[in-house]
């Protein structure tokens, strides 16, 4: 009998598999070893499927192709690329049995024990079965190779797996036909030695984490009839008829008193996105599968996305915050964290977040306001991305406004027709299952978002700042809405870049009582409307500033 | 010895534990089995950290404190709370051993084999490693309980770890205190009962994965092209919900259309301001004196106008066409001298021009804009000054449309009150006094206006030249209104910029069947609604060419 140090010693992840047959026995015993794993709160939620048609296996093999190709284009430089294609990573087709080690994230919908620091806790309960699955093959003289190199999602497509089902990879099973020198297979080839030790740590030390606590944010009061007068004065001399620059006069006037001056300039203009994941995502209320915030956000960094292309085009900086997604990214990306936690849990049967996190929100969109103010910026638009953040705004609408959870709701990015009337359903649930108080900040955590709570903190701390607030589509006006609600003068300071074909904006433009500049149908968030915007809130400062008067012109006036 | 079968077996998460010191080289030998998990890619990735100061202990008690107070709340009932409350899920301060198991991220920041599918395959590692540790643990006689209720990113600042560390959680280490007969703590609780044996199916059928079907794409004409599916296709594979760009992506499928390509390009945009004097003028039916046309046409030379600081704003191209100004301009003045007369007839006595002044018009207008388009401009819009021209316009939009004169007449650039009313009488009157035949050709010089059949010349032109034509206000839509009459095709070509608050302006758009891009109140003229448009119908060619596509961003479609 093999110790168990010895097994954990020899386990390989193999892609070398001789023809042997794996004996339905050997399986059962290996499944049985992964059932013993530990599952959080007794769960029970990692699946096995197994594949031994060949035709499904190259299938497989098809979509490993596809992915290996760009991973190899990801290499450091060409030598490595050469040598990287040169590696075996898999035995999809060879090895006797595939198997699929997945788990139900559905378990989520029901109360979990264990799961609200992170409901990862659900999928590592599913690794730690796949590693005692590993050790049992190992054990009984089989092996596994581990193919993580997919599109999961073209995976689960192929396979008919339900959109619940998240697979960890492909697991190739079967008797290895080599042991690689008794070392990992990318050792024994020279692509990299395995550190001898564990790295570990001692800690004796530590920082006192302390309750945030919501600052007092204070009213400014512009005194500032005489500015006034003084601004529509400089308008009313402009070599045109009055009043024929139409919104572009008001925002020009409303533009000269929030910068306090009757020739206002837009330094350093600015757009931040805040991004995160949502809970309530998991219940089907999106078009889009959770894992496009992330993919959205690695888009706008790579310069890709809409907000990219329309702030580049007019010379507007962009800023992406990472404000909770689900996701870790690289510690060299260009953004900025202020990760609360890996999403919200869903407000469907909890809160989305706890007090403490939604303290840290408004602290959190503070501070990149206050960073990009103090880099010479006196104008900054708030946009987001967050697949299930439409029907987070939703929702947070009817709570504070009051006004019915049907009218609140849209397509989002696109939910149609059933999906619709089962989105609707799913909120008003949620509003009906809150039996917290209904007092402001229980509403707003229990079922708030990280992107729209750190986005409604940055436009406080905004117009702190004295700068001008460009709001975007239906999302960003909610989160406006939650600071207008803790201070009414920030009105005077926001500029609303457009409505938004989302069907609930309008009547949230309403129920703020303000204008948007455009109205072009688009429902796309990340701040793109204040992107589009734009040129034409300069016009406003450019025709200010820069056109000839009735008397410096020597044009007759009436 | 004991065999992998039973330690897998015997294996628990533990919250109960003795006193018991762990031995160094318990907690080494287990440290060593993490080490001998898999690793993705060999990254090594990680890292263990060792607390014993019960001081930290305290500290993280603490945290988990709030967040299972957060979990409570989530319970489905509260019967379910109670019992919650009372089951024992940590041992935080009890465990002689505190260990940190988590990543480093970090090592993402350079190729790693095996992250292309999900980068998730390094915490998979780690937890892969967690599970090594447990068994090695078990083996030994000792255990480990997982805790996983807190806020990793306090917890991370409370032991000051860097933010690239990403904890899996706080593990608690010791001898346990019982075996809970042999079986999860929850299920020997009755919270729950484990399954007897592991969910497994058998997958025998497959989807096979093609490149994902495109919905369809809401259409601006009917007519069906090869060029045209391009472009839709072109518009669908950007990384946005489809449709979501509203407006904008209409306009890209037109410019593409008006430009014969996927990929078009606005090369020198340019606007034209074509000026002229009116006879109608003479009665009274502006609010500014005739010499005023020649006034703004020097403020455009100089660049004091509002034209001409939104040109300069937006770089266009700003050409000043001398169409029939009563006036002598210097010769050197940088104007376009197309001058027919200066000035037209009153129509309220008599024709404004003849036929031979028309045709010379059409010539002018087209002259104009081949010479734009030969210096290398695909791009124009038509602006105009007169005063007096909204009269011409409101007249000639009543003869050519049939729509009564009192819908037709507007304030144009400040007619109030009284002074509007005898606007439309002498316009009425003009109409009535009109006597000749009602061919198009006779009505379009009785009513007509230099500069606005220049225009009108011009956007045939350049409807024959594969331009695209931005439409300016209601006089420049009244100009668009004869081109269109002339040759319905060219609103192929055309943008109408905005819907000015000249009245009838709205009216004429719908007469036409058009949708103008902007509404903002203005009622300028000089083409200020197309200079102000302009980086709107720029971000619809900016987003067709320069946003990456689902597949080049590798963001999940639907």
């Amino acid at each position: 009998m093999k110790s168990l140090y010895d097994i954990i010693s020899e386990r390989r992840d193999t892609r070398h598999f001789t023809n042997d047959v794996v004996p339905v026995e050997v399986l059962e015993k290996a499944l049985d070893a992964g059932h013993k794993a530990p599952s959080v709160g007794l769960t029970d939620a990692t699946r096995y499927y197994i594949i031994e048609s060949s035709d499904i296996k190259k299938q497989v093999k098809e979509l490993f192709t596809s992915y290996h190709k760009k991973s190899a284009n990801q290499t450091d430089s060409a030598e490595q690329k050469k040598s990287y294609l040169e590696l075996k990573l898999e035995a999809i087709e060879e090895a006797p049995i595939g198997l699929v080690i997945a788990y139900d994230r559905s378990v989520l919908d029901k109360f979990t024990i264990g799961t609200v620091g992170s409901n990862e806790s659900v999928k590592f309960s599913s690794v730690c079965a796949a590693q005692n699955i590993w050790l049992s093959l190992t054990e009984q003289g089989y092996s596994m190779g581990w193919v993580s190199i997919i599109n999961y999602n073209h995976f689960k497509k192929l396979l008919n797996l339900p959109d619940y089902i998240e697979p960890l990879g492909y697991f190739c099973i079967g008797k290895p036909a080599t042991d690689y020198g008794k070392q990992p297979m990318l050792q024994q080839l020279d692509w990299k030695q395995k550190l001898d030790k564990p790295i570990v740590k001692r800690i004796e030390n530590f920082t006192p984490v302390n309750h945030l606590e919501l600052e007092n944010f204070a009213v400014l009061h512009s005194d500032s009839s005489e500015l006034k007068d003084q601004l529509i004065d400089k308008i009313n001399q402009k070599t045109k008829p009055l009043g024929s620059l139409g919104v572009l006069e008001k925002l020009a006037l409303q533009i000269g008193l929030v910068f306090q001056t009757d020739s206002p300039k837009i330094e350093k203009p600015t757009i931040v996105v805040f991004a995160a994941d949502h809970g309530i995502a998991n219940h089907g209320v999106s078009a889009y599968p959770q894992e496009v915030t992330r993919q959205m956000v690695e888009t706008f960094l790579k310069g890709g996305a809409a907000i990219s292309v329309f702030c580049k085009q007019n010379a507007i900086d962009l800023k992406i915050v990472d404000a909770g997604v689900n996701y870790d990214f690289p510690t060299n990306a260009s953004i900025i964290n202020k990760k609360v936690a890996k999403g919200t849990q869903s407000f469907l049967t909890t809160s989305a977040m706890s007090s403490v996190e939604m303290n840290l929100c408004f602290q959190y969109g503070a501070e990149v306001v206050n960073e990009i103010h103090q880099n010479g910026s006196n104008c900054i638009g708030f946009g987001e991305m967050g697949i299930g953040n439409t029907s987070t705004a939703s929702v947070l609408m009817s709570v504070l406004t009051k006004i019915s959870i049907e009218e609140c709701v849209g397509k989002g990015t696109g939910v149609l027709d059933e999906k619709l009337k089962n989105k609707i359903n799913i909120l008003a649930k949620a509003i009906s299952n809150f039996n917290g108080e209904s007092n402001w900040e229980d509403l707003i955590s229990h079922f708030g978002g990280f992107e729209i709570l750190q986005m409604a903190g940055g436009m406080l701390q905004a117009y702190q700042n004295k700068m001008l607030i460009l709001v975007d589509g239906f999302i960003s006006t909610v989160a406006f809405l939650i600071a207008y609600q803790k201070n009414p003068s920030i009105k005077q300071n926001a500029i609303f870049s457009h409505c938004s074909e989302e069907k609930a904006h309008i009547d949230l433009l309403n129920y703020l009582q303000v204008e948007p500049i455009l109205s072009l149908n688009m429902r796309l968030g990340e701040g793109s409307g204040c992107a589009v915007a734009f040129p034409i809130i300069k016009s406003a400062v450019t025709f200010l500033n820069e056109m000839a008067t009735f008397e410096s012109a020597g044009v007759s006036n009436k």
